[in-house]
């Protein structure tokens, strides 16, 4: 393990989190907030100080192994979160640590868990740092690093951290250098986000929503910041976020296909089909569940497309409190929480691609059970799925399950409702943020024990990383030689 | 396909059903039922008429497929439990047809989940028709026509009934010919029933309730005879059914080891010692939770280790309301479900055996993850574990995922609370029997729309078969040349 390394990419992680606090810093002192103006900068001032001493250590040996890969994520996440927890802190704006630090691991996750109950009452610059977490957070924090730092040429470090990033059961290149394929990925996220930014503003939404909507938005996030949530907007912009909610979740490497112009690829791959083919569907079944409820259809379909769109995202706003819908409409709703986005996107949950191919692995199996002397491969996107990720897919769902089955049990210890706890983990794990009555759209996080949100903190980082890189840092065989 | 042996082999099932229903009838006459004795001789008698044909095509060829086998068993439970259902109807005791076969397939699939507000309300012929069923379902109905019938020498014939319908991840013969294996198999299932049975007549249990109780313990079924459930026994009957709920639900391969003196390796099962383990685990951990909720300790621990036993055994069969247990104990409760028993035993669920695999190949999987260059084997029990055994298991779970989500979903149609809706489908699924809330330990299935019920229907028959007879029987393919 090159532990030197390590340490100075964890610093460079921690520098980089100081300069992005600055806007906030800004805003508090545009604002005339003082607390949070001094907590905002003290934050970044311990940041700076804690990471000054690597300067003086440049590793000797830049070359990282997939092991080392998984470490520095699994720690970059745990220290920036920490960090990012800090202004809450420091500010006074959020008493207690732990509530700062679910707040803060919950943005970087891009869940939009909260555990505040009145989120106007915070200060317009926390509102904008707890926003801009989620950005963050979205694209990833050392894709963002590897987009902008050029170094350790050809060690293949970048691709171990890609990889360990990333979601998905693969992370395909979409161009030979890594650190190009991490700034085309960073230029098309910058790119919508502005788009979504732009479109808000003409729409009339108040600057700071319209920028702050679309972080959580671009991250799936979905911090609210009205208390209202999204019902404060008209009903063209919280179209516009259905819409662009759906795009996020999209994987990015098909943007770079149209880009590219390669228009046949891009709509002839997978995971996009069944990924529409079940938004499309799920709608449908809700809007007809939900009919009766409204005034016209019209309506039942505008809010059943927002609600599948944010959850199937992973992005978690919500124009309709869908806690109070019919059973039918919630327990979906529920599973498309856990299905999730595409892989390659900045949403969280299974993820599509993953769900394709469980499902194409188990259907092979069955024809090989029926026929037991047929030979047949598995194919994804016209190319043979390999053991290796096959492997990855049944262990990942090993895994997912165990998190699942742990954490539902710890938190009912809470004594809240099965239902609380079960769509509490589960919108934690897959990184939504509202889960079903007490946790549900209008309800909060907030009252649960410190025993709860500690393993829902845990479960929104094992949701997001995709379990290995914290696994694998807990591992005691990872830490020798 | 070999359609004549198919063909032959269902009709010999019929005439043995029919033999099967003579015990009722004599009940039936003796306490001068007439109306169920009508029920159980008309429902006998359509059997041996529509079986008699049979006898002028004996097959030519005897050869049968692993495609034939799991044919031939997935309609053999599905004819069982249609004529196992008649003498409910015809008796006039359930009015339902629908009803009545939900009651059958809960007997045979070893569920004991009922629609019954009253059971003491049916005949007593039927209510020893009704807990039969869960005798014959338990170590199945084709194992016991291998036992008993010579037919087909060296064919793999009864190689591939045994397969599909015994549950586990593989099955292992424990002599070298098939037939005598089945017969050991019975023999200890006798056996084992006549000692509980004696064990309950000497406590005092009336003979009808020692019977019964016994036949519902050794199949893992779990059908009351009682309004009240268990609690109108003695403490001491009650710990003795404790015990042999766990024991039924052991593979019976450990027994046959036992009585071949095999002791060291009966005792190093693997899955034997983790089926235990979890089963000590849980009765500690729920004993505590409910400790408050008893006079006293001992109290607390004899109701908890008869639920857990009950449940992870799934029998069903309840000595207290667990519905109105601590939030942790009834989360516990339904994971134990789903674990459920040990491969190659009476019991439903999962199976400690799979969660065993599962878990080692995970753990295998991250090792490798970890360190990409080491080559490391699956051991269990000191064998390696093949490839078609671990992709036998992951194809289970993934099938097993599917039905639950779309059952949960159907099921959700019907506007009962998501908990119900849940454990029902948890409970059939894994062939427990009772869920929580409205179909918990003093609620029953009567409430649930014809939907829902054909959908548990099919759960508890996919649940007992472990998916893939039945998931064979209607995949085309299967019924191609």
């Amino acid at each position: 393990m090159n532990r030197r390394m390590i340490l100075y990419v964890l610093s460079l992680i921690m520098r980089i989190e100081a300069v992005f606090l600055i806007p906030a810093l800004v805003i508090a002192l545009f604002h005339g907030e003082g607390s949070a103006a001094m907590g905002l900068a003290f934050s970044a001032a311990l940041l700076i100080a804690l990471s000054l001493p690597s300067l003086f250590l440049r590793p000797a040996v830049k070359t990282l192994y997939a092991r080392d890969g998984f470490i520095i994520v699994g720690l970059s996440w745990l220290v920036i979160s920490f960090f990012g927890a800090l202004p809450f802190y420091f500010s006074g704006a959020i008493p207690s640590l732990l509530d700062c630090f679910f707040e803060a691991v919950s943005g970087f996750t891009t869940t939009g868990a909260s555990i505040l109950d009145h989120v106007e009452e915070l200060p317009q610059s926390l509102i904008y740092w707890r926003s801009f977490t989620q950005w963050l957070g979205g694209m990833g924090v050392l894709v963002f690093l590897l987009a902008i730092i050029p170094m350790a040429k050809g060690t293949g470090y970048s691709m171990h951290l890609m990889r360990a990033e990333s979601p998905g059961p693969k992370i395909g290149k979409l161009v030979p250098r890594m650190r190009r394929t991490a700034g085309i990925l960073y230029a098309i996220y910058v790119g919508m986000t502005l788009l979504q930014v732009f479109i808000l503003l003409l729409d009339g939404m108040p600057p700071m929503d319209a920028v702050t909507i679309t972080f959580g938005t671009a991250g799936t996030g979905g911090f609210s910041v009205r208390n209202n949530g999204m019902a404060d907007y008209s009903n063209f912009s919280q179209n516009v976020i259905t819409i662009f909610m759906a795009l996020f979740a999209v994987n990015f490497s098909i943007y770079y296909m149209l880009l590219a112009r390669m228009f046949r690829q891009a709509l002839r791959n997978e995971e996009l089909r069944v990924y529409f083919g079940i938004m499309i569907v799920s709608i449908i079944m809700i809007a007809i569940d939900v009919a009766p409820m409204f005034a016209s259809v019209g309506e039942a379909i505008h809010h059943a497309a927002f609600q599948v769109s944010s959850l199937m995202s992973s992005t978690g706003y919500a124009t309709a409190d869908f806690n109070l819908w019919p059973e039918f409409s919630r327990t979906l709703l529920l599973m498309l929480m856990i299905v999730g986005a595409s892989a390659g996107s900045t949403g969280g949950g299974i993820k599509v691609a993953r769900i394709v191919i469980l499902w194409k692995t188990t259907r092979q199996s069955i024809h090989r059970f029926v026929h037991p002397n047929s030979i047949q491969t598995v194919h994804m996107d016209g190319e043979v799925l390999d053991e290796g990720t096959v492997r990855g897919v049944n262990m990942y769902f090993g895994l997912y399950v165990l998190v699942l089955v742990c954490s539902i049990l710890i938190l009912s210890l809470d004594r809240f409702p099965m239902e609380d706890s079960l769509s509490a983990v589960i919108s934690c794990m897959n990184n939504t943020g509202p889960g079903l009555d007490s946790v549900g759209p209008i309800g909060n996080y907030g009252g649960l024990s410190h025993m709860s949100k500690f393993t829902l903190i845990c479960d929104m980082l094992l949701g997001r990383l995709e379990l290995l890189p914290l696994v694998a840092l807990f591992a005691p065989s990872a830490w020798k030689g």
